[in-house]
């Protein structure tokens, strides 16, 4: 048999046996989840996965004996019209299923799957990032949750926090850079290039969305801050985080199509705000940070060169976490915090380790 | 009833139920995991955990009951004379063994205690860290083995390795600095103060071994990086690693009571290395690294001051991982990485993580 042979022979046997898999949504992450999952088929590796179902938010497909990732998304035409209620009953007990949509509707529906028995696996944070009643149903069934797509796109954020607290840690604080596009942006600024271009130029290199206010504004940041705040032990609601936005209030009420000229109303402020630092040796960078005495908030701070946020280059997330063990020098990670493939990839871990734990 | 009283009762409940426990060694580390061990069973959160045996290098004292933490090593003086074929008697099913010696003779019965159904839970590195076949014979039972306390003293870091693999990366290189002592002195070595003065100064701190030499002679990066590699998918023998000591002949051949002496010896060749580096704007630092193409090696490496090696602060530790998915940016785990609180704290973790499994 020919290596593709094979390849094809050890993919149709995973796609007749295994823990079952609905795949909502199939965009940028869902269908690199989609190709991920094939490559681990084709390898035998992922046979205890069976893909039953994948939906955008107009079509679904479904097929009991399996779906070939491989072609998929492609087929998605030809299904028939989405609609939620129809997620659960395509899967086996336990099934898992994997919200790759930036949908409040769907996340919504998290608590209820889980209560009926269902994993859910997410790269959603308006899950864990709703109001917090939303946060504490889920998490009423944390062991079928997979979350660590939704902070840090699979670094050991969430984990790590998690682990110390079962060590019986007490979580004194957190410190991140938890935008990858905003990291970019400020690894960057020199302070003599205009901001608005190198704006420009993350935007154009993809590191930003479309609409660059949407990083700018610190919302995203806020919302990443407020999950790693509740599974550190702080119960908050989205209100409690005071966040400094980036945008002056011409930015911010720019029209969609204004927003490309509107973007030189950073230059001056943020000029200024770089000139204040790099006289006293302090690095500009826009930090989340949680403690006791300050509570959660988010803005530009001046930090010291050698402080473990200072550093770090490309659009790598950070996070500090201090405990009782770790008192005066943090525990910190460090890496890729973004981007479809380290999302797909913490997806696809999330759901093999609970198909291994439940099936 | 005060809260010393319910402390008390909580503490007696523990003792009489859970996953029984059996604790070798008492020096710092072993005397620090009782400490916290008594602090945990005073909240009740170690009601998992039953301590029926205590032991050193000449006694052990053991109680089916359960053992009093606080008071256990005071009781020691009374006990039978040690024997490790006593070790296993003492526990139930699926027990766990605490090797908090640096005992070769302990570590060489880790697998077969493995083998005979119970738990180890181990600081010492003398077991994944002795010969490639001790290694994959406790490989064979990983998941009734504890081995944070190893590497890093419980930092995610062969947790991590783990991770990624169980996703399905491969591992494509490993970078780290691996010892507590050498990042301090290479963090705070400017090339003026002699070498020397600071290795006094490390060891007056308590940073160093009492003698520096073991340290300093790469040694423990050495049985720490073996670890790292085996656990990443690259299953060496010790003699694979080339190891470049920091130890002029003269200071390697002193006689115990000429070191003091003799560490005069570094500081000429280390002046001449940081200025070589210091002229084209990088650092020093004691580097353990593994790729491909490379294999395995320890030794001082000049880093760019942007290299996820080159910053960081105190005794940190801190290790780089490429893999798959983490291509161009590595994933950085940093932080204090030796000390018995942290290595006390990182045995506990596992061995509460064992007790939920089995228990
Ligand atoms: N991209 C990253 O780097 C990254 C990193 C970490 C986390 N995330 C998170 O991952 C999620 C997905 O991101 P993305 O970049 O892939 O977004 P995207 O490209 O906009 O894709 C979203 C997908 O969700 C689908 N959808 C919306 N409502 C749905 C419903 N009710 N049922 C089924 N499907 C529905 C959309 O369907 P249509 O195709 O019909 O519109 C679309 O396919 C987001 O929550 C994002 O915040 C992304
Ligand atoms: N200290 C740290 O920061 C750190 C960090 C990470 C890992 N570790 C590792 O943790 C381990 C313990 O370190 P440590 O600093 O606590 O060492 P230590 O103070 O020298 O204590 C070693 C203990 O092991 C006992 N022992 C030796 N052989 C034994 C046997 N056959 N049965 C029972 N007990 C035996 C010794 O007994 P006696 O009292 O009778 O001599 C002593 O109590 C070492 O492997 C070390 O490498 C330490």
């Amino acid at each position: 048999m020919s290596a593709l042979r094979l390849a094809d022979a050890a993919a149709s046997a995973a796609r007749s046996q295994g823990t079952t898999l609905a795949l909502l949504g199939t965009g940028t992450v869902g269908t690199a989840f989609l190709a991920r999952l094939a490559r681990l088929q084709a390898t035998g590796k992922a046979s205890g996965l069976r893909l039953v179902q994948v939906a955008n938010s107009r079509r679904r497909i479904h097929d009991a004996g399996g779906l070939d990732p491989r072609i998929a998304r492609g087929q998605l035409g030809d299904g028939e019209s989405q609609h939620l209620d129809g997620v659960a009953p395509a899967l086996c007990r336990a099934g898992i299923i994997i919200d790759a949509t930036a949908s409040d509707e769907v996340a919504h529906r998290h608590a209820a799957w889980l209560a009926a028995g269902f994993c859910v696996v997410t790269a959603n944070k308006a899950g864990t990032g709703g109001v917090l009643s939303q946060y504490q149903a889920i998490q009423a069934h944390a062991l079928r949750y997979g979350d660590a797509a939704t902070v840090g796109a699979g670094l050991p954020l969430l984990r790590s926090l998690r682990e110390l607290r079962a060590g019986g840690d007490r979580i004194h604080g957190l410190a991140g850079v938890l935008s990858g596009s905003l990291a970019w942006l400020f690894n960057h600024y020199d302070g003599m290039r205009p901001f608005s271009a190198l704006v420009r130029e993350a935007r154009q290199r993809g590191y930003t969305e479309p609409d660059p206010r949407v990083d700018l504004s610190g919302q995203d940041v806020k919302r990443k801050l407020l999950i790693l705040a509740r599974n550190a032990g702080f119960e908050l609601e989205a209100e409690a985080i005071r966040v400094e936005s980036l945008l002056p209030p011409a930015l911010a009420e720019a029209a969609p199509d204004a927003v490309d000229l509107a973007l030189a109303a950073l230059d001056e402020p943020l000029r200024a705000r770089f000139q204040a630092a790099h006289r006293v040796g302090r690095k500009l960078r826009l930090v989340a940070r949680l403690d006791e005495p300050g509570g959660a908030r988010i803005g530009l701070e001046e930090l010291a060169p050698d402080d473990p946020l200072a550093t770090g280059s490309g659009c790598d997330n950070r996070l500090a976490i201090w405990s009782d063990r770790y008192r005066e020098q943090p525990l910190v990670v460090q890496g890729p915090g973004a981007g479809a493939e380290v999302t797909a990839a913490a997806l696809l871990d999330d759901a093999l380790r609970l198909a291994g734990r439940t099936g």
